[in-house]
C-alpha cells in the first residue's frame, strides 16, 4: 500500500499538472499556505457549493441563504468573543528568533512518548506473531504504562494552563520538560504570548475617524447579526435555517497540509434556530441529514467516521466532527454543534437590540437556540480529489491514471472528440457540442490519438467520452465511453442528454 | 415622472423590506459602504454570476475560469503599479479636522460654474421659448463663455497638477479658488497628501517573518500572474481568455450611493489573450458580445450606452464603459479596455519569469496583447433590481408594486399557493412543489387569501404563481398565473415544468 504522505504529494502534482490548483503567486514564489484554484479546480469547487446549496436551500422549505460582507462592524467580534479570547499562545526562542505554538512544541514532545510506546508494541507483534495479545500488553507492560502515564500528566498539565490562561505555567512546563528549539537547539525561551488570529485592516480614511476592523475569522457571524432581518422579511418559522457560502480568514501560525488549513479559506455553514428545548433533537437530525449528503457522493462509507466531542466549547451543549480519511489520516471535515442560544444572547448584549422570536404556536418571545453545520470548503474539494484520484493497473504492466470524481460534480461532464482532424469530423464533433453546451459543461478535443485523448480526459475527471467517426456523419450514431468501466457503447446522438443528464444531474444525488 | 432620488430610495427600502439588501450589521447602526445580500438577494446575486459564468466560460470552447486568492504576493501589486499609483489625493481641513479629496472639492467647485451656465440657458429658453437658439447661445453669450473659460483653465490645472503628482500646485489651486471647508466654512488646510487606497493586513506572526500584504483591488492581477500556469495546464491556444468572479476591496474615501460604490466589492472579469496586432478586432468582438448579454436580459435597449474614454489609463490603448440609466442616472456597469502587454510585461520584470506564448501557427514566442471586460456584480445587481421595480397603476385608485425581474435571474422561479389552508390542498401543494424542486427554486405560501399571497409574489419577483384548488384535486390541473401580465391559465400539473422551464431557462438568454 501507498504511504500516506506519497499520497498527498500525488495529490498536490496531479492538481498542479491538470489545472485544480496552483500555488498562488507562484512567479513570485508562492505566497505561504495560499492557493489558487485553476480552470478545473474552480468548475468542481461551483460543483460542490452547487450541491451543498441545493440540498441545503433549495430542497428545504424551511432554509434560505444569505451572502453578507466579510468586513462586520468590529463590536461583532467583541461580542462573538473573538476579540478576547480567538488566540494562540505563541514563544520565541531568543537564539534562533523563531516562533512557535506553545502548546504545539508540548504535543510534539508528547508524539515522543507515544512513539516509544508503539516501538514496544511492534517489538512484541515481532517477536510473538500470532500469539501477541496487543491489549493485554497495553495494559499490563511497565515501560508502556509508566510512558502513558507521563503523557496524560503532561496532557493533563497542558489543558488545565491553557484554560486558565495561565501562561506562566505553560512556559514552566516547557521548560520542566526540557524542550529545545528545533532550529538553534536552545532552551533559552521568552515568555508565552496570546497572539490573536483575526486579520486587522484599517477602514476609511477620514483623519480621526479610521477605524480597526477584522477579516471575518468564521462567516458564522454574519447570519446571527441578521437574524431577525432575515426572519421577519421572510417570514420564516421556527424551525428554520439560514445558509451561508464565503471566505473567512485565520492568521494561523502553522498553516499546513496544502488546502486542508489554509489562512485564506471558505466556509459552508448553515445555522438552524430551533425552540429552547429541542435542539438535542434537531442536532441528532442534521448530524445524520449532513452524513447522509456525504455519503451521498460515493466516497466510500468507511472513508467517514463521527468524532464526538467530549470537552466543549464555552458556547456548545453538544458536538462533533464528520471526519474523513484524507491522505494525513481522518481529519475534521466538517463539524455540527450545538451552540446553544449563546451567540444571540451576545449580540443583544453588545447592541442593546432584541434579537428574539416570537412563536405563535406558544403564543411567547423567547431567544432561539442553534443548531450549526460547518463545512471547510477546501477541506471538501480535497477529499473529493484525494479520493477520486487512482492509478488503476491495466495488466501487462500497464497504468492509467484516472480521477474518479462523482459524475455530478465533475469540471466537464462530456468530452466530444473527433476520430480525425478532417472528413467534416471535427464540424460534426462542434455540432454535438452545440446541442449539448446548454446542459452540460462540454469539452472539445482533437489533438493526439484517441488513445491519449481518452488518458487525458480519465486524467482530469470527465465522466463521459463521445467519439465521433465516419460511421456517425452516416447514421448518427457516436462511442460512448465510460471513465471509470472503460467500456464503450454505440448510441444515438439525439439520447446522449439524456443518457449523460441522467448520470450527472444533481437529482441522482439528492432523492 | 418620479425623481431619480426618490427612485433610489424606493429601492432601497424595497430590497430591505423583501429580504434583498441589509445593511451590513445592521445591529451595530451598521458598517459604512457595507452591505449584506439577503435571502433573496443572494439567490439574485448567485443567478447574475451564474447567467455570466454559463455566457463567458461554458458557452466558450476557449474560455476557461479560475478562483485565486484574494490575499497574493505583495510584488503584484509592485508590478501593477498599485503600491505606487492607486492613490487619492488628500487633504485636511484644520479647523473641521474633516478630510476631503482634493480633486472632489476642486470639482464640486468647478460644478458651481457650470451650474451658472444651465441657469443662464435656462433663462433664455424661458424668456424665448422656442425661438431660442441654445447652441448660438452656448457659443456666444459673455456670461456663459466666461464661466466656460474658467472651468477649462481649472480642469487643466487639476489635471496638470494630478498627472505630475504636483502636490503643492493642487494645494495652491485650492486656496487660489478660495474653496471652504463645508463644515467649518474655514480655508484653513494641510497639505495635500496621497492616499493608497489598498486596504492592507500583516500576514504570519513568525518574528522577524511578519509581512505586509494588501486585499486585492481587482480581480484581474490574479488571472495574470496564473497565466501560464492555466496556458500550459489547459493547453489553450490564443486566442483564449481566462474569466474570474470574486470580491476586491477598495479603501474608498468617499463610498455611497447605495451598492454601486462599496469598499467591499465583487467583480466578473475576464481578460482575453490575443496576438498583438490583433487586439482592436477583439476589442470590437468583446464590446459587441457583452453589449448584446446585457440587452438579452430584456432591461430595455434605451437604458445602455457606450461611453468611448478620450483620456486612456497608463496601461490602454483603448476602453470603453458599457453605461446604464442608473436612479442616480447613465453610470459604469461594465468596462472593456484594451490593457496591451503591460501586465504580463510588469510581472515579467518584476518576477523575473519569461509570460510569453509559443505561437504554433507563427512558430513564434511573444507576450500576447490582453482585452479585459470587467463588470461590477454589485453594480449589474442595481441595475437588475431598480430597472424591475415597478408601481403599476390598476385603475380605480389601485396600485400594485411588482419586481420584473429578468425570471431566468429570479430568486424563485415559481410560488405554490394551496387556495385553502384545508381539504388536503397544502399537502396537494407540496407534492407539486416536490415535483418540480429539483428543477426550480420554489417557494410555498399558505397564508392570507390568494389575491394577498399573489401582490407578495409579485413584490418579491416570482414570474410564476401556482394555485391549487379543489378541482385540481379531481383533474390535477391548477391556476398558472404569470406575475407580468397578471394572466391567469388552467394547465395540467405535468405541463408545468415544460411551460415554466421555457421561460426561466438560461438557455432563453444565450441563444
Amino acid at each position: 500500500m501507498e504511504k500516506k504522505e506519497d499520497k498527498l504529494k500525488e495529490v498536490i502534482s496531479h492538481a498542479k499538472e491538470y489545472g485544480y490548483i496552483f500555488p498562488s503567486s507562484e512567479i513570485y514564489d508562492g505566497l505561504s499556505a495560499t492557493y489558487d484554484y485553476g480552470q478545473l479546480g474552480s468548475e468542481l469547487k461551483n460543483n460542490i457549493k452547487n450541491y451543498w446549496w441545493t440540498a441545503m436551500v433549495q430542497m428545504h422549505e424551511n432554509i434560505v441563504g444569505i451572502d453578507a460582507a466579510i468586513f462586520m462592524h468590529p463590536k461583532t467580534w467583541k461580542a462573538s468573543g473573538h476579540v478576547d479570547a480567538f488566540n494562540d499562545p505563541l514563544i520565541d526562542n531568543k537564539d534562533s528568533k523563531k516562533r512557535y505554538r506553545a502548546d504545539v512544541l508540548i504535543e510534539e514532545h508528547i508524539e515522543k512518548y507515544r512513539a516509544k510506546i508503539e516501538k514496544d508494541v511492534a517489538k512484541g507483534i515481532k517477536k510473538f506473531g500470532d500469539d501477541f495479545d496487543e491489549a493485554q500488553f497495553r495494559a499490563t507492560n511497565p515501560n508502556v504504562l509508566r510512558n502513558q502515564a507521563k503523557i496524560d500528566e503532561i496532557e493533563q498539565r497542558m489543558g488545565e494552563a491553557l484554560t486558565n490562561e495561565d501562561l506562566p505555567a505553560v512556559k514552566a512546563l516547557i521548560e520542566e520538560l526540557g524542550i529545545a528549539c528545533p532550529i538553534s537547539g536552545s532552551k533559552n525561551w521568552t515568555d508565552v504570548k496570546q497572539f490573536n488570529l483575526m486579520f486587522s485592516t484599517e477602514l476609511g480614511a477620514v483623519a480621526g475617524d479610521a477605524s480597526t476592523i477584522y477579516l471575518r475569522p468564521e462567516t458564522a457571524q454574519g447570519i446571527f447579526v441578521n437574524f431577525l432581518n432575515v426572519q421577519k422579511s421572510g417570514r420564516m418559522k421556527i424551525p428554520f435555517g439560514i445558509a451561508q457560502i464565503g471566505k473567512a480568514f485565520r492568521n494561523e501560525i502553522i498553516a499546513r497540509q496544502f488546502i486542508f488549513r489554509m489562512r485564506e479559506f471558505e466556509q459552508m455553514e448553515m445555522q438552524f434556530f430551533v425552540r429552547p428545548g429541542e435542539e438535542m433533537k434537531w442536532y441528532e437530525h442534521w448530524k445524520n441529514e449532513r452524513l447522509k449528503w456525504h455519503k451521498a457522493l460515493g466516497l466510500g462509507e468507511n472513508n467517514y467516521r463521527v468524532h464526538d466531542h467530549i470537552k466543549l466549547a464555552h458556547y456548545a451543549n453538544a458536538a462533533c466532527d464528520i471526519e474523513f480519511d484524507f491522505p494525513m489520516g481522518f481529519k475534521e471535515l466538517e463539524g455540527i454543534h450545538s451552540r446553544t442560544d449563546f451567540d444571540l444572547k451576545q449580540h443583544e448584549e453588545h447592541s442593546g437590540k432584541k434579537l428574539q422570536y416570537f412563536d405563535p404556536e406558544l403564543n411567547e418571545n423567547y431567544t432561539p437556540y442553534v443548531i450549526e453545520t460547518s463545512i471547510g470548503l477546501d477541506r471538501m474539494f480535497l477529499a473529493v480529489l484525494s479520493n477520486s484520484l487512482k492509478v488503476e493497473d491495466l495488466g501487462e504492466g500497464k497504468t492509467r491514471t484516472v480521477l474518479q470524481i462523482p459524475a455530478a460534480l465533475a469540471p466537464y461532464k462530456v468530452a466530444v472528440l473527433p476520430l480525425l482532424k478532417k472528413d467534416g469530423l471535427p464540424e460534426k464533433a462542434r455540432e454535438i457540442i452545440n446541442s449539448l453546451k446548454f446542459d452540460f459543461n462540454c469539452q472539445y478535443d482533437e489533438k493526439d490519438t484517441v488513445g491519449k485523448r481518452y488518458r487525458r480526459q480519465d486524467a482530469i475527471g470527465t465522466p463521459f467520452h463521445v467519439t465521433v467517426d465516419h460511421q456517425t456523419l452516416e447514421d448518427n450514431t457516436v462511442t460512448l465511453r465510460d471513465r471509470d468501466t472503460m467500456e464503450q457503447t454505440r448510441v444515438n446522438i439525439s439520447d446522449l442528454k439524456a443518457i449523460i443528464g441522467d448520470k450527472v444531474s444533481l437529482a441522482s444525488l439528492l432523492n
